[in-house]
């Protein structure tokens, strides 16, 4: 059973998953486990090489764990966080931690091994999307869970452990540190003024324009102000709204199309980086919330974070977002 | 000048540090400018390549910027944050940001470019830390600064763009938010306990001895029990004392020989692994405190991070401290 760990000094849940590597050169394999000449276990026929399938979109009558699909959810096999169990909190002098439980599940995209998500036709991306969303409201119904985080890895250098493009989701027994930062800075916004600072932020910017990438009926995509890391890309819905899985259908077709353009401007600038996104949504046992928008947050993988990121918790971007912004749609 | 930017929603400041990569493609040499078959700037001989000398200790009589040195502290030739100028405080609508200002240095650790730093002789490595000490007693003059983090990337993986041993530090206006929430957490720890934190974390840790790495008659080094990154180890003083900089020289010698003990004890179990260490240290400003204590964190890069990490806040560490501890340990 994976194990969450309090820091004592700073309150920071630490996830120690031992089940992922129990030797002590094993620890590089938890992020490259499947990498080499094995044959990939998210390709068709291959299916019996991962937990059996929670979702699949495919041709009809198709069989469960069988070739025919384009899009398949499973459990993660090596998963972060256990299903199985309660939170079992206990702690002894400064150390407190409670069992590691949570679910841990992956979307393969497309059966087509060669392709990239922004790759797809706007209609596979949009069922990648709505796969999220499917997750989602099943994943919420477990009350153990107060958080779902959706987050894709692509590319060695950003911590994909497998090429086959894929997402993943990770529900967690607590809200993450992250999250309620952003939550709590949002909700003080709001009691101070009386307006999201959502909206605020995407007026601002449509204003200035300097930092605006593109935009379409339902979303804009924007090179944030503080951005952390060069060509960072936040992703975010004019209808604000504080649940990603409240979205409708047309709406979820119009995000995958903003999706595909934007990452494949940052694709043509920067030729093909590695890259993580993820959304920030709200808690899962909040009800609709005036103050918060859920949005996706991009960032291609083109510098370490060293000594004094880890120390500081400062970032350095050595590319101006506004610069960044610009060479975005300079690319057509 | 560089640019210091508040994201309106987390409050969390960004250093936009542009002068370092004026072109879109070139964002990836910050942390690789020098490497390749260009003459190491850091050799001696190579004095001229690098901003005139701050301080060095070598040969009696030795000319400055000439060789005959065997440590030499320099200005950072690109430094992420400029020493010129004011704070000049400006914001628009949500957008708040200031000028660059700090400091920014590079400790050249020894003269010989196949050395790292836990090759050196003990006495060598006392003096870098003993340069450390002088350049926080002198950079502390400035009224401008308020923190200064010491730290070492060491590895192209851990962001060095350097081959050639090196430390660096860097004086910021502000105190970091890592630090502050550290020094926060303890503080609410001595308020609701009238007990410093570290020495009950070092007392528990040495009454269970399985995260203990190693200790001297004057420094505990310990595997923290909610370690983010596997094989982190924190160096802690016995003698609490919440400034390095107030540090006695016959401390600075036995935290020079534990320094080179562990980290000797990583490069046997990790086989020389990339890494980053840094000195957690009270803020420039405050008096001395006896709720905090300063210490240094070592991280090995050996797992990336990915998307989960950076949108939730939590660590995946697949590694225990415990067994962590117990590998370093069994290497003698």
């Amino acid at each position: 059973m994976p194990e969450l760990r309090r820091d004592p000094f700073i309150g920071r849940w630490v996830i120690i998953s031992t089940e992922r590597s129990k030797r002590p050169n094993s620890y590089t394999s938890v992020h490259r486990e499947q990498q080499g000449s094995a044959p990939c276990p998210f390709c068709p026929g291959n299916e019996d090489k991962t937990p059996g399938e929670l979702l699949a979109y495919g041709q009809p009558k198709r069989e469960a764990n069988k070739p025919g699909w384009w899009l398949r959810v499973v459990p993660n096999k090596y998963p972060v966080l256990a299903i199985e169990g309660d939170l079992h909190r206990t702690g002894e002098d400064l150390f407190d931690k409670m069992d590691g439980l949570g679910a841990h599940e992956v979307v393969v995209e497309t059966d087509d091994h060669s392709k990239s998500l922004e790759d797809l036709d706007v209609d596979r991306i949009r069922d990648v999307m709505n796969a999220w969303k499917e997750r989602i409201l099943d994943l919420r119904r477990d009350p153990r869970f107060e958080y779902i985080l959706v987050f894709k890895n692509s590319g060695a250098a950003a911590g994909a452990s497998i090429q086959h493009t894929h997402s993943q989701l990770i529900a967690t027994p607590m809200v993450p540190i992250r999250v309620k930062q952003k939550m709590h800075g949002a909700e003080e916004y709001y009691e101070q003024r009386g307006r999201s600072i959502f909206a605020d932020f995407i007026r601002a910017e449509k204003e200035k324009k300097v930092r605006i990438v593109e935009e379409n009926d339902d979303f804009v995509s924007i090179a944030p102000f503080a951005s952390r890391f060069p060509f960072e890309t936040w992703v975010l819905p004019k209808n604000l709204a504080s649940h990603y899985e409240s979205m409708e259908p047309r709406h979820l077709h119009s995000l995958a199309g903003i999706m595909k353009s934007t990452l494949g401007r940052m694709n043509k600038v920067l030729d093909f980086p590695s890259y993580n996104f993820l959304i920030h949504n709200a808690p899962l046992k909040s009800a609709s919330l005036s103050y918060f928008t859920w949005h996706i947050e991009i960032m291609p993988k083109l510098v370490q974070t060293a000594g004094f990121e880890w120390g500081t918790g400062f970032y350095i971007n050595p590319v101006a977002p506004e610069d960044a912004a610009r060479h975005m749609r300079e690319v057509g």
